[in-house]
């Protein structure tokens, strides 16, 4: 029996770390004050309609001729959640769900359903807001054991400014976003080549995908241009640094103003969370004002998921999974009485130890079992009374 | 925006207790050595081809032609998974995760999408193993707070043995599984006296749906049929009763000899959880030797689920749900040094408490905040320093 492709058991082990890496991320997320609710995996396709791209989402007819999709993300859920509270501030929520991506047999660094723990935060939080997110995202990376990491923060009003007046058409402007998203330097000056964009500009666009490293970025990124709007958006991200310098996340973090993954989704801030070892971000985030106004009048939105299996694989590329433990003690009853077992096992399991029936027929079956299964223990439980000994 | 129907969102006060709930159950179940496991949610139909009905499970197809459908149950899939380990003793795994059912628009008590917290206890576990999932059955109630319940307990093979040589075929076989099941008594006498039944027979299995209630509907059962392999279940759940009286467990059970769901999916034991005021079965399940073995020769294979969204309307009914519990402090920086801010709540969160930050303009909207979302206690930080404030 085979899994179809993109799929996955988590066995024991894998589970277990994937499960204590889950824990310390939601008490994380707990502790700065965000709920925790789940939604469904099944949505109508409406809620994703102009957002989600209908070919990347799994589909199914329901009964009454509707489309359905499996979840491809959970924010749009939440954000359809929040707007049937009533609420005057901030609301706070995180989850932990599988989300899904239909994806052709090509890809195999992708997986087509896909554990994600995250966070939204909505309603005007104004720039702490941005802050909040970004702090969040390193100390749940933190609590998972994660080190060699950076954050990356970009700002999509920057490349919208900088495109506005240029001429080029959206479709064009897409092509040139995934360019410079992909930091194909090459790719983009042929491109411009091709759509006889002016030298000045041009100038300009080539810039873009150089534009990451530390604060100084942002800096270099103002002679570019003079417009108003790109220097709030510049203001903004030195605002943001100037923060989290101060409170000690300096060195988690870096800018890229090159940073234009889902442009038509984001509205400022991008962020993108890189592991040391990994091609692929281990955390995608970012601000979607937009999105959450389409549910809610003037709903802002921020928040972030993190890609369990990629944390997992970073943790595992510096040696930071452990084996899921063994059972404390492994016994069999060979013809004892079973209220004094069961007193003496209940006893075992109260005091937080974990305790298995190996349901050996007789003593050699249970030493075996023992070994079998990493378990340091066994009781032989016998007329006679309890007799415990070490496996080894 | 509607959700499809038979889905739902858990808001933080149903995903508070939701969670509760699971991390009691689940330390239950690793207090009894079962490891946990993760299955996907997409699988190939092939794997529950014959043994799950095709009309009920919801169906996509994949990219090469394949059929997949969401996984209607886990059973199956621990078997597959379990069918490529290396084991000689016992294999126990337990999993909480949901599970989908395609119903027509009708249905309305049920839901196709529901979180399920279960057990499989693979490899020759004997009469013992029987035992250890009923007594888990209960523990795993009891630690989620559930009183009032009771686990059913039959056997499929009782019915098999009286329904042997009876000269009635498959269809009629299931047919009458299912009247009984629903003790349909008058249903199910019109239907033996339509397929002319001789009167021997016909009182025998008129009896069937009334064997139940306490230990003695064994005794009662045993009058029934004079088969030595009638008389060895009975005599197993006789064993299985003694062993529960002994350790105290009596009051948590009964048997049901017309306990008949999945005739084709159970081997012999069968169990169902019900809670006081609830129609619905809370837990079911049972042993699957023959699918076990489909999977791996001769793996025995026992186990149930617990339908959470069920338990969870239980511990309703009893009251014994909470509220989701506000955040400990929100606060707000209202020009305050950021690094003595930081540092005074990342003590608090240390602490172990739920401090989040209101993102408030001033201190009347601060408190507004509190009190919209019942949190006592406020901090304004200022330039002067921290300010805590009691709201009612």
């Amino acid at each position: 029996m085979t899994l179809p492709y993109g799929v996955q058991d988590y066995l024991p082990d894998e589970c277990y770390n994937k499960n204590i890496a889950e824990k310390r991320i939601c008490d994380t997320f707990s502790a700065f004050g965000y709920d925790r609710i789940e939604t469904p995996a099944l949505e109508y396709s409406d809620l994703y309609a102009g957002i989600v791209p209908v070919e990347k989402m799994f589909k199914l007819t329901d009964n009454d001729g509707r489309l359905l999709v499996l979840r491809p993300d959970t924010t749009l859920q939440v954000c359809r959640m929040a707007a049937k509270m009533q609420f005057s501030g901030v609301k706070k929520f995180y989850y932990t769900e599988n989300s899904f991506e239909y994806l052709p047999n090509v890809y195999t660094s992708r997986t087509r359903e896909f554990s994600q723990a995250g966070v939204e935060l909505l309603g005007d939080s104004g720039p702490d807001g941005d802050v909040e997110i970004i702090i969040l995202a390193i100390e749940a990376f933190l609590s998972a054991g994660l080190e060699n990491f950076l954050i990356e923060i970009g700002d999509v009003r920057f490349f919208k400014c900088i495109m506005r007046g240029c001429g080029l058409d959206e479709e064009d402007v897409q092509a040139m976003r995934e360019l410079i998203d992909k930091k194909d330097q090459l790719g983009l000056e042929v491109f411009l080549q091709r759509k006889g964009v002016d030298e000045d500009l041009k100038e300009k666009f080539l810039i873009l995908p150089s534009l990451f490293g530390k604060a100084d970025v942002l800096e270099e990124a103002r002679r570019l241009c003079g417009d108003d709007s790109c220097a709030a958006v510049l203001d903004h991200l030195g605002y943001i640094n100037g923060r989290l310098q101060k409170l000690g996340y300096g060195k988690y973090i870096s800018f890229d103003l090159g940073l234009l993954r889902g442009l038509n989704y984001y509205s400022g801030l991008v962020i993108k969370g890189l592991a040391a070892d990994m091609g692929l971000s281990v955390l995608d985030g970012g601000r979607y004002d937009d999105i959450g106004g389409l549910f809610k009048e003037g709903m802002s939105a921020v928040g972030f998921a993190i890609g369990m299996k990629r944390l997992l694989v970073a943790l595992d590329n510096r040696r930071a999974l452990k084996k899921a433990p063994p059972c404390d003690y492994a016994y069999s009853d060979f013809g004892a009485d079973g209220a004094a077992v069961s007193a003496y096992i209940g006893r075992l399991r109260r005091d937080g130890l974990r305790v298995t029936d190996a349901f050996a027929p007789d003593r050699a079956a249970l030493k075996a079992f023992a070994k079998e299964n990493g378990i340091g223990k066994i009781i032989a439980f016998t007329a006679d009374g309890a007799e415990t000994e070490e496996v080894r």
